[in-house]
């Protein structure tokens, strides 16, 4: 197979690599010079669980030409309609293009771009961070699950057999949205709100205030997911956000690290902007997501960011 | 005239300090240690438009023992209730109870142990600032409205002769509530988000984020006014709300200072959390407010405040 990694950030860049030790091609694609500059140069270089350095072709995403196979979509959310666009070229009849970018609405930006038998939709919780140009540091457990849009799991069979020859602990999963809403859950209900507040998961989930926001923030996710597919487990997700939010006590989560300490654009209308939206079309109200998504909008054009 | 101040900080002060010009008799109270030993020691002093030092009488509230003629309440609004208490061997059947305290629900406190015919609420908009113990800095035009509780403004009119001789700029209004929830308004729109957001008036109000929350912060205090009292004019009030802001634009609000700067508690209880309260009573749904009143509540926790 000729997979690219569309965005090749960290976790493009652990996908890359634990696939570039399978039979199969694999090509990173990504706009940002030095890391392309250091990966041709000097090869990518893993850390962490791994001590490796592998020669991968790397490219800009208008440059590749070779029709692939998989392409794996990898970017940050608003860095995807441009990604769709300039990969167009090597979309063809049988390209499974599959997303495993974090949080909501991203199938609805693929229809755009992408025919619905194509489009397949995942989630991961593996972990991975960049130390630099052309270095991922590669720590800890994870898995991936991914559906088709259209159709079974049989189809792609090769594709998941690759994945776990990579190691990367996959598994077709007839109900992956739901596993994508709780992703989305635990995220939108710490990370607006740590990254509001200032604060540690801990700190947030310490508070008597910190957990009624949380809660206000989760009773409208759950309803909207709930309007969109079945078998929400409202009980099971609360669980898996409070086991979440033990695990990660003394961090900050990842739009803190974006916005507070690194002044960069968050993704916040992919997850609780999402849930405003998707609300609106339903019918529910979303006081708390709309809220909070107006104060990180305030936050991010008060920091020049939008 | 006998007239307590029953919390001398720096609106009390103020008033104290201008009430001591005519020939009423002025009594500040108050539990600062330092405030107090420094009035008793050098008088009290005052700045800005003045440059004055008076002699004043200063107790803590449980020392007064002559019965008052006026009582002026300007605590903090969760100091009221223990004022009250402590000076309930003042309120004789004659003595008026002033509040000029911020915020809304005081009159419910007072009712608790004061009666009705007693009671007066009131509105201020002059400034003060204490620059340390027993130093008081006085700028800026100011006024004052007041309303009984019971009955018409007759009774009570030698008490606004002696404001208007102190300078005080006093008048009777038969709509003094419609005066609090303004203010209520103003504040109750700025003050917390500038505290969570950690920005100024003009930061606040110059974004398109901002802008919608203190719009959705507005129209639940408007509701929740409108199901207490006639003749709330929402236009007026969002006027003078935009005019606030423009006034304010490089400042920090009140509960900015007390919160972010100083580590103390905040008055949210008395604002937003007010309007919470008193929208469930009402059955008018108030999720902004109570979203910033849970935000205010997780920060004020996470500094060890409550």
């Amino acid at each position: 197979m000729r997979v690219y990694i569309a965005g090749s950030g960290a976790m493009g860049c652990r996908f890359g690599y634990q696939l570039s030790k399978t039979k199969h091609e694999v090509i990173l694609l990504d706009n940002w010079d030095a890391h392309i500059e250091s990966i041709r140069e000097n090869g990518l270089k893993v850390t962490g669980d791994f001590d490796d350095v592998v020669q991968l072709p790397i490219m800009k995403p208008t440059e590749a030409t070779e029709v692939a196979d998989l392409i794996i979509l990898l970017t940050k959310a608003d860095q995807l309609p441009k990604m769709l666009q300039d990969i167009k070229g090597i979309i063809g009849e049988k390209t499974k293009v599959l997303s495993l970018l974090n949080g909501l609405g991203h199938a609805t930006t693929m229809r755009r771009y992408v025919p619905d038998e194509s489009i397949m939709v995942g989630v991961t919780i593996w972990l991975a961070g960049l130390k630099g140009p052309g270095h991922a540091h590669l720590q800890g457990p994870g898995s991936i699950s991914v559906q088709n849009m259209v159709g079974d799991g049989q189809s792609v069979a090769d594709m998941i057999a690759m994945f776990n020859e990579a190691g990367l602990n996959a598994t077709y999963d007839d109900h992956v949205i739901n596993a994508i809403w709780q992703k989305a859950c635990v995220n939108g209900t710490m990370n607006p709100t740590c990254t509001i507040l200032n604060c540690t998961i801990g700190e947030l989930f310490g508070t008597e205030g910190g957990l009624n926001l949380v809660q206000g923030i989760f009773k409208e996710f759950i309803a909207v997911a709930k309007s969109e597919t079945d078998g929400i487990d409202e009980e099971a997700i609360w669980k898996y956000i409070i086991d979440a939010s033990k695990k990660a006590s003394n961090h900050y989560p990842s739009m803190h690290q974006d916005l507070v300490q690194n002044g960069r654009k968050t993704e916040i209308d992919y997850l609780n902007g999402a849930v405003v939206f998707k609300g609106k079309r339903a019918g529910i109200p979303t006081p708390y997501c709309q809220m909070i998504t107006e104060m990180v909008h305030a936050k991010e054009a008060m920091l020049g960011l939008r």
